[in-house]
């Protein structure tokens, strides 16, 4: 455990045992954050988004839709994502009012393990859902709106409204960033432990979207399942080593409200209770890194593969102590690795929500096209992901292994109330 | 049930209480063959298949490698697949007999939940294994291995040996095939209940085939995760229908030697205890579908979309009955339907083995690449995978909304004793 950074959690001092009464019944599982922890052992998120109904807590439960904050941010991973960003065709803002509030009425439909409206009865006409996760249960899915800046240009009259953390992401040393991957005026990020149900929303929404909004990207990703680590470790990224130790722990409402939502004191007011999604599709050099060394590969990462532990430490959860020198006077964890560098001194946090991905073969490379659908959110990107990805993207070791292919910025909206609709303290 | 479809299995009668009897311990379910069984209820396969260790039902047990067949054909079909073809750059049948023993050496660990191979513990090598898996169990992963017609050009020297039945597969109507998804000297077919799991070993196997096989696709695949459906019940394709419900039931070894497995009595004896294997990548024109009518639909299908079940019947196991007509003396069952077609008077059958594929975007048409990965297994595809395709290839209302874009056939080995390696009846 990384009393350090427990300790700036907040502004207040914590004691280790502080940090264990914090995470309560979740136990010591609490403070891995979301990347950490298995659908069967997740703690109840935040009461503040439990407006509603109950939540369960089983593999196949609900997570409930409405809320003070959107689902699907500091929801406790799911296994699999389907995320989607689609570009508007429509023309009017009322359009665009009528969109969401479809889209809010079948997501809360989706999220509850219901089709996505009650069939019509009559067979000339379309089946109303798509059928294919008839059956199946709810899954805890997820379903998460965000705007991206292109949303806010002249087409609905939004543009003095677009918030000032919603900045255009400026160009990172080491990105390759492919326009196929890149941007879209709306995301749509689907999570859920079951990847039929996850699909099914996604592309059910596409459909209500019709004549509206058109897909421009879809990325699928996964993690080890919940059914193959039933006691919830940290999931490993493709390059076998534990991705999410240190992520905050934002069961904390205190330590939520500082790194995650935007607050009522910030601007603009309407985002109050939203936060702001940082999506890269990072392409990971898979064949390279397989044929580096073991060493190699723990210097990069700044911890060990197996136990996940800092360099020189034995348990995942053991303080970084990047102060910490060898016999010779080098720091045992190097400057350049990616622990260190994302560390930031401590004073800099995301919540990382990423999931592995694999779209077969890169047919000009004739390598595999695999990697992390990283994807984060945090209160002001400009005070948070910019910085750090910056701080990465001159300096990472990691940066010889991956590769920056896709990115957008999007800002998720607050939740809604029963009644009310995604967008509506903005439309 | 299909009475008057295993009323021919085995050439033989059989009343549906035989057909009730015959299915055993497994109950109804068993009788849904392969693509119908969850995890968590899947039967035991043919004990000529459990050679070796003892079989677990657990959705994250182990299958057994070794054994008379390879697993992962008449096995019960697992949530996931990853499957990938490899083009040899081996030069001679030498290099090709290590890669075979390497591989095979690989996938008895892999499938036991083990890392390819002990770490060697030399920080300064690259690891053995690439450690995604770590802590995660075997999740009923099964490897199996298969030569395609290619194998067998003058390379090896083994032209004389290709098997008859490891035909190039005709050009099918509506057949609109890419490279790209097509052939490849050996196919690996990995399936298991975790995506993590699998990816981890066809990944492996890649890494162990370095500078002897390169690979030349690779596609994952899913159904419904057993969490989501602890009952069993018929997986549902991406149009919405229940897909495998008509499947022979190879639990029972004279259907499974009937229909599946290469015969010491057919030719070559090599092959004696194989099987064929048909893949296809089938895109499904999922948003020209979604825009059809329900009537449609199951007009298209043969059967209703929420039950299953044929059409003007009510129960997913209910006989076709294909001569039953309406009121006006039209067959109440299309004979353009899939159903129809594929039916093929109740004498050929094959073992199908399919999972749903979502791979993003098509960026040439802004649709969604999305379908099924059929995969089936059969004792000779020149009388039962060739025909059944060609009928419905010219006339399945089907192919409206569907399109054939990938292709390959396999000659999958049969299995391997501990000690002797996959191939060794032919190396």
């Amino acid at each position: 455990m990384d009393t350090k950074r427990l300790e700036t959690i907040g502004n207040k001092k914590l004691t280790r045992r502080d940090a264990l009464k914090l995470a309560g019944v979740g136990g010591l599982g609490l403070l891995v954050g979301a990347g950490g922890m298995g659908a069967l052992m997740q703690p109840k998120p935040s009461a503040a988004n439990l407006a509603g109904s109950a939540e369960s807590n089983s593999a196949d439960g609900i997570v409930p839709f409405y809320g003070k904050h959107q689902a699907g941010i500091i929801t406790p991973m799911q296994d699999f994502i389907c995320m989607g960003a689609f570009d508007l065709t429509a023309t009017s803002l009322d359009d665009v009012r009528k969109l969401f509030q479809s889209w809010t009425e079948a997501s809360a439909r989706l999220t509850a393990g219901k089709s996505v409206g009650d069939e019509s009865g009559h067979s000339l006409l379309p089946p109303v859902d798509t059928g294919e996760s008839m059956g199946l249960g709810a899954m805890r899915m997820t379903i998460t709106f965000g705007l991206g800046p292109s949303f806010f240009d002249e087409r609905f009259g939004l543009a003095s409204k677009r918030p000032a953390p919603l900045v255009d992401l400026p160009h990172f040393n080491s990105d390759d960033i492919r326009k196929e991957w890149t941007g879209g005026d709306v995301v749509v990020q689907v999570c859920a432990n079951d990847p039929q149900v996850a699909f099914h929303a996604l592309r059910n929404l596409a459909r209500i979207g019709r004549g509206k909004a058109v897909l421009r990207w879809v990325q699928d990703g996964f993690q080890r399942t919940s059914a193959a680590d039933p006691k919830g470790s940290t999931p490993r990224n493709l390059l076998g080593f534990k991705d999410g130790t240190a992520n905050p722990n934002v069961s904390d409402e205190k330590t939520a409200d500082e790194i995650v939502w935007a607050q009522s004191s910030d601007d603009p007011a309407w985002m109050a209770g939203g936060s702001y999604m940082v999506m890269r599709r990072i392409r990971m050099r898979i064949e390279v890194w397989d044929r580096s060394t073991l060493a190699d590969q723990e210097s990069t990462f700044g911890r060990h593969r197996e136990s996940g532990a800092p360099l020189g430490k034995t348990d995942e959860f053991d303080d970084l102590e990047l102060d910490r020198k060898d016999s010779k006077g080098k720091p045992v964890i190097p400057a350049t690795s990616h622990v260190a560098l994302a560390h930031m001194d401590g004073k800099v946090k995301i919540l990382r929500r990423g999931y592995s991905y694999s779209s077969g073969m890169d047919l000009k490379t004739g390598q595999l096209d695999a990697g992390l659908l990283f994807v984060c959110f945090n209160r002001d990107p400009r005070k948070q992901f910019i910085p750090m990805q910056q701080k990465l993207a001159a300096a990472d070791q990691l940066n010889e292994y991956i590769s920056h292919v896709g990115s957008g910025i999007f800002a998720c909206l607050p939740g809604a109330s029963e009644g009310g609709y995604i967008g509506d303290t903005l439309f």
